[in-house]
């Protein structure tokens, strides 16, 4: 694999292999490279994201109450403010230049598929620890990253080079990987070297396959609305 | 109305009323009340409402948690024990008779709607307060008893008698008696004599809503599979 | 050791002997034993245990949210209206003895050992897992239970027999076996048959001692004030 | 009063005069004015404030988790991040300069008052809601704020000079009023324009209190050690 984010990622991954390969290489994506993608689908698909981005955001939040040392808190933070800054004024730009109104998008309506994602992630860091929190958080950041990495190379329309460019960016590639070394480090920390052997790794390899098959259905909601 | 669980719950209940009416008159229910509702259906619903009661008693844990005081504590603490003791050694009798195991039931694999619904819940308590719980908690315990209530008075057939029996009993009719009560007791601690003109009232009619809402998906669920 | 409360107390026990000694042979304990502890200490003590009790039944709630299982599930609500039920209604007969009414129990104001102690447990319950909670949880119950057993045999007075008989009673004795292999499964299910050899382990002690250290400053209370 | 730190801060204050005072002018708070607080107490408290600032981090983080839209999300990340990266590499700094080293630091053993006062915080907002977060956050923020402020005109010598311009310089005083601002919208959005007269308004009280009360005995712990 070209792209490294890390020991847990990548068993992850493996572990997963079919539900991310629908996630990773679903119509919507697909769309994204080639420009087929409906504007429309691609709208609908940002606004729910903004309102994603919201939650995405607590989520990580509570990760840094999670945290056990100030790696793991500073790596949290980050994110949060990535996400309150960078991203959602991304999504608010480009949404403007469409014609919705930042008023608009701020009222757009959650749909069943992004509540059920986001809820999910949440009470799973809520009822679990660290570990779980980022289990199931995996799949969104990390999955950007490769999917952005990969469109970057195998694209054939320039229609979504913004979306491609962002999350192929070197600064996007580098919150992967660095986020890949803080959750092998959590894990060692708290299930030991050989952490694979764990009893807990079970339950881990649940939360990183369903937040996945969310985002499979979060691409699905995108294109059928 | 002849049934009365209690203020909060009317006006919450009026301010939903197609949301409810969606629910509570589901072709589900409807099949329930003449019989024509498809054992495979019914037992899709039970299979994925034995997890739910798992969740759903988690979530009056929850509310334990959140709760002021003791009527607070010992009216949801009650609850966590009617769901783990009586409501679900109801499922695992009625599956049994239908040859379902103990171990099938409770390795019956969690579908979306159900986890839907249930993470929806736990967040809504995790990051709320008590009464957002409740407003989240109120639509299945209370609807159920509507339901119930009515389908006893209504129904053309005796093929779903044991569920209908369970949710007419006097028994569970006092139980949502008694959490009018407690909810009534605790909107009113919290929010003042007019809380229907309070600020926080709009969130927990959306909590209310948003529940009845995946109720509704949750018949949906088993319906279809 | 006469009593056995489970493999993983008798770890925690003995990695904080001198922490636990300071606590079970605490000046207080002694003078329950001998009949030598002033009334006034004993009821300054009962009434904030009273508060104890309330914040110690959510603890155990919060176990039932954090529960990964049934049994875990089970045994948490137990102990939630063991202590809403007849724990705090104990103190309730007793107080009432001795001229205080109810009302007055009601409205003891907590002092800062004892808020310190309960929400120390609670909050390593929310930012932790279910194991982070039966670490912190289990000084108290079983700390009593060791304390009671020890006291029905050695005591000399029958002063304060009502408590001794409460904590030594065979009731309580098997709360504390059933719980210690309550605690036993969870943390193999979740660290392995190894458990005390897995990077997590430390963290238990740590708040199994933490726990410990705030057991005895709630007898430190109960002689000062 | 010269300080304007909004109309929640403001009433609360006022209804807790007398703690307020026992905090704000503390034996250790005119020390840091006249310079006759002795160093190893003042290394002790910024030591103990270290690992303090770890926790408040997390519970700024919680408020991101339990904020209701983007203005109090931004509010509370800021907040994270501030505490994670400025004020934490402050006390390095100065400890650094009095010959203790980061690592020294790190593992400075947290007191008990450091414990209780961290999880009281914590505890109040997993348990309630945003406002039972703010109420409780408030007195360490907004204290620290008009302490650096006054003491800034009525100092009377420099030994403490660092501490006494990082809380009165002009950055941090408008964070308090920034968070003022937000304290005010949320309360007001929540409980509604006459929200001193809601129902709610004394459990908030509550916590600005114990809160306050904690940070005085944060002040002793820094005396007596």
């Amino acid at each position: 694999m070209p792209i490294e984010y890390g020991e847990s990622f990548f068993k992850w991954r493996e572990s997963s292999a079919e539900t991310w390969a629908t996630f990773t290489t679903h119509k919507f994506v697909v769309g994204l490279g080639n420009g087929m993608l409906a504007e429309a689908a691609f709208l609908r698909y940002l606004r729910q994201d903004y309102i994603f981005l919201l939650h995405f955001a607590r989520a990580w939040a509570l990760a840094v109450v999670k945290s056990d040392n100030l790696d793991e808190m500073r790596m949290s933070a980050n994110l949060v403010n990535a996400l309150l800054n960078d991203e959602m004024r991304l999504h608010v730009k480009i949404c403007q230049e469409k014609g919705i109104t930042r008023e608009e998008l701020e009222n757009t309506t959650e749909l069943p598929q992004n509540m059920a994602y986001t809820r999910y992630v949440l009470e799973a860091g809520f009822s679990g620890d660290f570990l779980d929190l980022m289990a199931a958080l995996a799949p969104c950041v990390m999955g950007y990253g490769e999917i952005g990495a990969r469109l970057k190379v195998e694209r054939t329309s320039d229609v979504y080079s913004d979306w491609i460019n962002t999350y192929s960016s070197q600064d996007y590639q580098n919150l992967c990987i660095d986020l890949g070394k803080v959750i092998d480090s959590a894990i060692i920390r708290r299930l030991g070297r050989n952490f694979y052997e764990s009893e807990r790794w079970d339950k881990l390899i649940t939360h990183f396959q369903q937040a996945t098959t969310l985002e499979s259905s979060f691409w699905d909601m995108g294109l059928k609305g």
